[in-house]
């Protein structure tokens, strides 16, 4: 087919035509599917079930150092669970900390915290700054950019490429506005794009030279070994940030919730050992320790990072043929049409979509209306707000295959019948 | 034996000199036990070993509604551990939230929060006053009391009766000062004194006059069917809260943390409806939602408040004489003597020792050289300052029936040495 950008009025009212009747077929089955968030499918939760029979009744439920799982204590962790996980995450057993099941909570508690208290190293609580910011690399994870929002942080967009975000324009004001506090990154396989810092980016957010003395860069490395492709290295941002004198500006997070079970895994936090040992003195105010049963339980079930990659593979051999059928579908509905353009990534849970310029948003209401369930258009960047209405995210880990290629159907209608309006009216 | 005080210097010096060879016969042994915590004993871990069988990969892991609790989801919980948890705390299902495993943690989760955003009806972040300040009945628990001092926020002592905190004081100081945005609670069975607060104390508290519209009363029901010797009942709050027009005044706290397992619990909040959905809504900002396969677990084990009693009362079985061997030491070796006195409570996990004026600390010290921890004097009390050098936290549930019998020969003899030193010294 032509691209919508070379059709006359006259065609691209034809198409509209036809697509609307398309469009009104899919609305017809009144379906119910979900492609909104990175929730893992059934086939992968299966994948974990025989860590529900790790421990029972006649298990030692002691740790390492004949710590009593069962009872309180141990702030940081059981020691095999610090050292698998920092393992996994490429820093030093005294580098990490287990920090519950949900690393998004403990993301914002570490900022929240800081509001209040500061980290380490800072002059003042950060709430009594005139004012904080945070850099946002967009298209990013709007869980990240509510935790600022609620807190009150401004955010500043950074334009993301497929090396990472704009380091140029990080390294200005970086080193030029001391209220810029942090930034959030997700190093690998990115939420959404998919994409894996270069060594360079990571080199230069090493060497980053802020006019905050108290300046941090909040690392999710939440895809650590979610491939679904190939494998992309990423650079270790724990030995970079330690070459560069700045160990202190790093944090970073991860958790086992798209290894196991998501809700139910265990979080944690990485970073170097005088932030940690300042951490575990602040969580002394207000926790006692969390869930050693639970670190036991992955323990004995991941046992090793070979362990967890295996584990890795399974996930990836399931969602590979879900990343496939989307890919396919954009792929042979929407070559060349000027109807949006895609990103293959190689690893993580999304395949982002650009929509052409002012598009996203309809697109999605559609779908929506076909009964297609996608997230929101502008949850990619800070306050809700993509400025050219083009990012969406599709999340194709949890509906069955069927239900995945019968979503991309009405997901490929909506975008063509948009564009062609689109186009129509320009 | 005669009273200290009624005993001559001589008498007094053979007393000293008796009581430190005594000591240091103590000392010789080169003991190692530890009465600081309350910290359920191993004979009480094994209550729950059962639960440990609960759940296996054979299991149905999907709660009521059909909610698969090894997935994302549910941010307040799943509906059977909502009632049984709002059964246990005496209110409705949509008055709760489960809130992970530890309770300490979403207290000053719930502080934090408000410090930085306000609760419900705030006219600004609590931040944003001139101050903050809270009322601290004394004696009372140290991690309350570290969550206030980490956040820079002033505390007021309080001193409790056998009823409960000095009301005529509580409603002076709430109503004039708009500034005092919270107070700390334990009701029932409290941190340290094992008091249950009056039908009266409770009545008072729910129909406080605020100066401070965004006031709140932080009950932390921690040992709600928590009994040693008996059962004392326990004025339903949030029905007092209601009928005083105060519904939104009140947070309560608790967890199954004493009931299951210490740091693998459920942790839940109670309150009114509008503050559950306003704390929904906050929470969403930053949470995804809190372990399910541990909720579904501790229904499936506890299965009803009947079933959380029946729980409590072999737990209370194996306290009993623990607690017993405590009250009768101090009944054997202190009565009449002038060297302390001590409370008798009727459940929760702590004996109250007054030392004579200034002789807390110096038992503390002397216990510590004899190789037996115990809470630190003044913990009991905001900023670790016990303005009377007087209270002491015995902690029994730990350490096994024969240990407890030694460490408790070793604090009375230090009880005694301290006290005749005291008196000597007058």
């Amino acid at each position: 087919m032509k691209p919508y950008n070379t059709m006359s009025k006259e065609e691209l009212t034809k198409e509209k035509e036809a697509l609307t009747s398309e469009f009104n077929a899919h609305k017809a089955k009144g379906l119910k599917l979900n492609m909104a968030r990175g929730k893992p499918g059934d086939d992968q939760l299966a994948l974990s079930m025989p860590m529900m029979d790790i421990l029972n009744s006649k298990s030692n439920l002691y740790s390492e150092g004949n710590i009593d799982c069962r009872n309180y204590g141990e702030l940081t962790g059981i020691p095999e669970a610090k050292r698998l996980f920092a393992d996994y995450m490429g820093v030093a057993i005294d580098e990490i900390m287990i920090v519950g099941s949900t690393s998004l909570t403990f993301m914002y508690d570490c900022i929240a915290r800081a509001m209040l208290t500061g980290v380490l190293g800072s002059e003042r609580p950060w709430v009594k700054e005139e004012k904080v910011k945070f850099l946002c690399p967009v298209p990013g994870y709007d869980r990240h950019f509510a935790i600022c929002q609620f807190l009150g942080i401004e955010m500043i967009n950074i334009p993301t490429s497929s090396t990472g975000p704009d380091m140029d324009m990080i390294e200005n004001l970086v080193s030029s506005d001391p209220l810029i506090k942090g930034i959030w990154v997700v190093p690998k396989f990115s939420n959404p794009l998919g994409i894996t810092y270069s060594d360079n980016t990571i080199k230069r957010l090493a060497s980053l030279k802020p006019a905050a003395k108290d300046f941090r860069v909040f690392s999710d490395n939440a895809y650590a070994m979610h491939i679904v492709y190939k494998d992309v290295p990423l650079l270790s941002m724990m030995d970079a940030f330690k070459e560069s004198g700045n160990a202190n500006m790093l944090y970073l997070f991860g958790s086992t919730n798209k290894v196991t079970f998501p809700g139910a895994g265990i979080a944690f936090m990485a970073a170097a050992k005088e932030n940690i040992a300042f951490k575990e003195k602040q969580l002394s105010m207000h926790a006692i320790g969390y869930d050693k049963l639970n670190m036991l339980r992955h323990v004995r079930f991941l046992k090793d990072v070979p362990g967890i990659k295996a584990q890795m593979q399974k996930h990836a051999d399931l969602l590979r043929p879900k990343f496939d059928a989307v890919i396919n579908k954009l792929e042979a509905e929407l070559t060349g049409l000027g109807a949006g353009t895609w990103v293959k990534p190689d690893g993580g849970y999304f395949i982002t979509f650009m929509a052409e310029k002012g598009c996203a948003k309809k697109i999605i209401a559609l779908c929506k209306d076909a009964g297609v369930s996608m997230t929101n258009a502008g949850a990619t960047h800070p306050y809700g707000n993509d400025p050219d209405d083009s990012f969406i995210r599709i999340a194709p880990s949890f509906p069955s295959l069927e239900e995945l290629k019968t979503a991309m159907e009405v997901f490929c209608t909506s975008a063509k019948l948009v564009s062609a309006e689109h186009y129509l009216s320009c």
